[in-house]
């Protein structure tokens, strides 16, 4: 089942060089989760072809613009174009207001339910059968929350011939799915290992925000198989990214390094940047499996 | 001097086929007058070269989102590019409180002063020694205004041949540009146009913004030289125009025909139009020098 990241804009502040600011689409199995949706995301959905009838649920990380300044946008065009579907938006209480306000000025009534979450402090903020979302804090000038999607873990596969073998009625098999031993009437343990196979664990990523150099983050994103952290500035900018309340490509590689994730990819490139390839060898230098989120690109979990 | 409207948005609504929402530049001398700001404006801006420093009013004719939804985006990353001079942004008085709100949930204080002229009447909202701008009601369902810039009539020149062999004294010549005769001594009177050579007049743009087929825009943008209507549907879809207080191709050029208008310009095309080749053949069966609003075309006034 697919799950990636499709990056929809990979530039900070101001957009530059046909950078868009912060959004990213993860496809995971059938749902399309929006994360931040800076100016102009419409437009980029449309460009590579996300479907946003697909789109349920949408995490905004903080209220800076270049993060949310599309959202309205988003909403709106869903509205005009008839969906009915109920529509979750996570990010922090006053982006509530600022939606309704906008909607109230134009007599917007949308033809869907939006359903709003307040983002005000770490923990699961999405439970569903196949998948959890949790946020977490980041370090900013304001509040501002990562996201970390888990698919959850798999039921293992019945052996079948295994398992007729042992004489386990099939009644039990849902139990054997989930991991659980069978014990015969004679007391014999048949353990779950010998007639099931091992399904694939459940994938994980963790999307970091804007974020001054914070080692917390590594504990909050631990294992992960894919951290997505923010690099501003090239590491020779480090105070500058400090007093920004940013990061540069070193300090994203040591948290990706600490976290002992599997992949990094950096993204929310300064503006002052025409080319990008130093972000990639810096980061390389620390963490080697390392990637630069590109425009349009789908990067697999 | 140069007067003319680039456009940086001509589609209505949703952004489609690379069309964009509603936004126009409209140079005049040394100035940029932004009016509306659709969603991607910033950008628009950039992919044409047009210079947002020059840019110091903004005029924004309804808060329906595709003529407005770029302007914070646009006015943060002036704050962000250290712009200083004075912003002056025109429009429905509640998009002050959409602009505070959103400046105030990320902590910005913008590096200049944004000066906001509520819009709630017709009349002169900008006078300027070489220009002025005007606006009026449209029909819209939620209050609407069309914008009229005229670049002030210049002063007369001097014939200054005739105008020493008239004996009249320079100390009279700047009343003389102003188009006065002069009374001699004796009582004669030199007839200004006889001493004078006329200059061209000013000259006009009539942005008449989202609107039903409303006869009065005719008069209250009689004579201009350039006029801009807006054509969301084709003369087939009159019925569903009206619905949605829209017009067609042909209301809008039976406006310009009874305006007097010199040329048509016309846009905001719904996203249902792939091609636009239809809008220009039925408004040029009733007013023949019209022309499509394309996006990164100046049209000179």
């Amino acid at each position: 089942m697919m799950f990636g990241v499709t990056i929809l804009g990979n530039n900070s502040a101001l957009p530059a060089y046909d950078r868009h600011p912060t959004a990213q689409a993860i496809t995971l199995h059938e749902q399309v989760f929006l994360i931040d949706c800076g100016e102009g995301t419409q437009m980029q959905l449309a460009r590579y072809k996300v479907k946003r009838g697909r789109i349920n649920h949408i995490f905004i990380s903080h209220l800076h613009g270049d993060h949310y300044f599309g959202l309205i946008g988003l909403i709106t065009s869903m509205g005009l174009l008839g969906r009915e579907q109920d529509l979750h938006i996570y990010g922090p209480p006053p982006l509530l207001q600022i939606i309704e306000l906008q909607l109230d000025v134009a007599s917007t009534t949308l033809p869907f339910q939006l359903i709003f979450h307040g983002l005000e402090q770490e923990g699961l903020i999405l439970d569903h059968p196949k998948f959890s979302v949790e946020c977490f804090s980041t370090m900013h000038r304001i509040p501002c929350f990562g996201f970390i999607i888990r698919e959850k873990k798999k039921p293992r596969k019945i052996n079948r011939d295994a398992a007729v073998a042992a004489n386990i009625p099939a009644v039990y098999y849902e139990r054997l799915k989930n991991g659980d031993d069978y014990e015969t009437r004679d007391g014999q343990v048949i353990k779950n290992e010998t007639v099931t196979y091992p399904n694939t664990p459940g994938r994980s990523y963790a999307f970091s925000a804007d974020t001054i150099y914070d080692p917390a983050i590594a504990e909050k994103t631990k294992g992960v198989n894919m951290l997505y952290h923010e690099t501003t500035y090239l590491k020779d900018l480090e105070e500058r990214a400090a007093a920004r309340f940013h990061s540069t490509t070193v300090q994203a590689a040591t948290i990706a390094k600490n976290a002992g994730v599997q992949q990094l990819l950096i993204g929310h490139f300064s503006s002052k940047y025409e080319t990008l390839d130093a972000f990639l060898t810096e980061a390389q230098s620390v963490f080697p499996n390392t990637q630069l989120a590109m425009e349009g690109t789908t990067y697999l979990i």
